[in-house]
């Protein structure tokens, strides 16, 4: 037995904007400034659990949160002339204090690198101090220009994860996109969310990066959306700061520097990929409550406050035992519109207490993400809810993961890929020769982008490029994206 | 036995700004932007150990945790016209987003009052939904033009909590202040900062609350610094928003709000209270680490490795009864350089194991606030450490209020006004008529500033204004403040 997910897949634009409003998750569109919103409790809290996992995965790799500020000015951005090149048409202008015209423009940070090096200049000496790894968990800014989507193209990005390290080398700091593709793998990981990894194309790499790994996952609407990226720097920042550090041979020499982000797009692809018609479905991990008690309440008063008392009962039960639990005691609700009510918030397990199951002590468990039902008593409840609960998150993961890789497809022929663009759905790997036109060529003609090359890389070999006829040296992946 | 405050009241904004640069707390001064800093590691997670106090006394409470728009559109911050008034002189204004200027200029949130109405006017219809409490933890931005002060007077303030809330009643709403000066109390409690409550006069209120309670603490070079504020704010905002409620006998009206708020000042007084000569001194609840282990390595190689081996043994046995421990390992610092490192970052306990310890599992224990030494045997270690840092979080706070409350003055003539005139330190309370022109000519006198009348409200029978000579009806306090 399986819910619906077909309006969820087949709709999935206006399925997202009404999940996070019916689930009091983003109040999206209605702020006067175009592509900002307002994160409600509950969607707070699922961010702020989010958040949390995210702090322990850099925390315990040593890594250190700091706090920068977030003006910065026009002086600094624009040291590193492709980094501003590549924000400039995006970046919002401060230009006055009170009344007065400010003497130097100050940007709404778009990100970090350039006051971060600034401070990692006057902080670090000597490769001793090395790998020093830093981050901050902020809002950014984007002057978007596109049509805005709320958490997924906004134009003030309010969970927004920069990590920014520094090295002696360049293999060390090529040793630190490995470890933050690892964090990264571990965080999808932990929420189900599953994901392809592609180095990205010269052509769309960050600006001012070496190269670019990038994490993607497989929306509804088998558009593809970057979920993470993480950039070898090279010494691009380190030599316009003049940031020189003493290395172990007592030479001077600019440091090696990586950065990596993830972002409110997280918890877009954590409520977009479990999904389903009737709402949100959270893993337990993240479910701010993950049981709720429905007390039924039939009879007359005295049996409706027996009832309520065992509710009360079994959520101390279950609280003891470390589940996040509440009782729905809301009177003047009735037990159907609760059942809507907890079913769009996504809540893992839901348990009916009425007449009967005061008497036999034998309760109803539903399952949120099938709404199968099962009769367990006392004795076993605290067991079966850890199985069912863990059965949800494999459940939810597995289902997400062959989602994403049943849409990945491998052609090799003009013909094939004609064929693939018919319908466009999902991922399209391509024998690549490596020249920016043919990729050019194949994203025109499927009207997708470039994701770039599987990570880590694979040899197409035996195979030719469909485009030119050359061999083709590597695979190249193509989408539809966000 | 105790350390000396010479220097840090003497010349305390000087010890001010050592102190935070030497415990790497805050980078200030050094970036181009003037009154902007950076939390650096060790600071940010006393900043975090606050905010996680912060966020617990609200949570238990009902408050709920959300998060708002950073940049508030000039129309909606001008609907309510004291407000602005009060904030216009010091808005930060965004005019450009990219290289197009804007259609409506955006302000940076100097609070958060109109944005925040404005949903709940989307969002609150009825008196069942009442009371409602939202919080957030956010940066606010002051063009500050007065001279600017790391923490204290700053252009981003990055750790404002401010709370917002939503009542049916003028009574409720003041019921509501209630609740958050009993938060405040609680916080600066846990923290041992001392504070006095005032009601501020009606020309110092914030700029559109009915009244504002005030909390200041004294700092070391006595002045007073304002450290929470909390506000009835009536029904100024609602009306302005034209945000109406059903009530419980059916009708509409405009429901009432409170707010309130603390900010980086939090830091920024724990820091200053509790500090000495040698640095900073933390209370446990906030010390990143509580118990920092130096191994003496005096001998052979062998020796050295087995001393190591003890301090590992002895944090761990620490750490199982959930003490914050770290071993100084580092081979490049002498155990001298060591000492000074952790007590400039105030961690409470110091234990040093050396090859006698090792020997006679005796430790040497020193408690940073008096540097005291204890000879504790293996078997008391865990009770003893509990005991005395115990006793270190009561003196603090104990010494804390001694110091402020010694440097409260209550004074009844001009005799004594102009002698206290003289010296100026702390705050003196003064009869009071309750005429705005009577406290201006005490504040232009001392040159100091109202702090309003102390609350909860206490009369002054019997006494009279030494100003204009007639019946007292309160006390004023005035004291320099920052």
């Amino acid at each position: 037995m399986s819910v619906s997910r077909e309006r969820w897949s087949s709709d999935f634009s206006r399925w997202f904007d009404w999940v996070i409003e019916e689930a009091e998750i983003y109040d999206y569109g209605r702020y006067p400034v175009k592509g900002m919103g307002v994160w409600m409790p509950f969607g707070f809290q699922i961010r702020r659990r989010i958040i949390d996992i995210i702090r322990e995965l850099h925390d315990s790799r040593g890594h250190e949160e700091v706090l920068f500020p977030i003006l910065i000015p026009e002086t600094l951005l624009r040291k590193e002339s492709e980094h501003i090149r590549g924000f400039e048409g995006e970046v919002y202008w401060v230009t006055h204090g009170g009344l007065e015209p400010l003497d130097i423009k100050l940007a709404l940070r778009p990100t970090s690198e350039t006051n971060i090096t600034y401070y990692e200049s006057l902080w670090i000496k000597s490769y001793k101090q090395l790998p020093k790894k830093y981050y901050q968990i902020v809002s950014v800014f984007r002057y978007e220009t596109k049509a805005t989507r709320p958490m997924i193209r906004v134009r003030e990005i309010t969970t927004f994860k920069e990590a920014h390290t520094v090295h002696a080398s360049f293999s060390d700091a090529e040793r630190q996109v490995l470890e933050a593709i690892e964090i990264y793998k571990n965080l999808f990981d932990k929420l189900g969310i599953p994901y392809i990894i592609s180095r990205r194309p010269e052509w769309d790499k960050f600006a001012g990066a070496l190269y670019t790994i990038a994490f993607d996952t497989l929306m509804p609407d088998s558009r593809v959306m970057q979920i993470g990226t993480a950039h070898h720097l090279g010494q691009n920042f380190t030599k316009v700061f003049d940031f020189k550090i003493q290395l172990a041979d007592g030479s001077l020499d600019y440091p090696w520097q990586t950065s990596y982000g993830v972002s409110d797009r997280v918890v877009a692809s954590l409520i977009s990929v479990h999904g389903d018609d009737r709402g949100l479905v959270l893993p337990s991990i993240i479910a701010p409550i993950q049981v709720i008690i429905i007390p039924i309440p039939i009879g007359l008063e005295e049996e409706k406050k027996t009832i309520l008392e065992e509710a009360r009962r079994i959520a101390d039960l279950l609280k003891s035992s470390g589940f996040r639990v509440r009782v729905d005691d809301r009177e003047e609700l009735r037990p159907g519109a609760k059942y809507y009510y907890w079913e769009v918030r996504g809540v893992p397990i839901r348990i009916d207490i009425g007449p009967e199951e005061v008497k036999s002590r034998v309760y109803t468990v539903v399952r949120r993400d099938t709404l199968e039902k099962y009769k367990v008593s006392e004795d076993k409840l605290i067991s079966e809810l850890k199985a069912i609960i863990e059965d949800i998150d494999s459940h939810l993961s597995r289902r997400a993961w062959q989602s994403m890789k049943s849409a990945i497809k491998r052609v090799r022929t003009l013909k094939e890929l004609e064929e693939w663009a018919k319908y466009k759905r999902g991922i399209v790997e391509v024998p690549w020769c490596g020249k920016e036109e043919c990729a050019h060529r194949v994203e025109e003609t499927l009207e997708v982008k470039t994701l770039g090359t599987p990570w880590p890389e694979e040899r197409a070999e035996g195979e030719y490029c469909p485009i030119c006829g050359l061999k083709a040296v590597t695979w190249a992946r193509y989408a539809k994206t966000y």
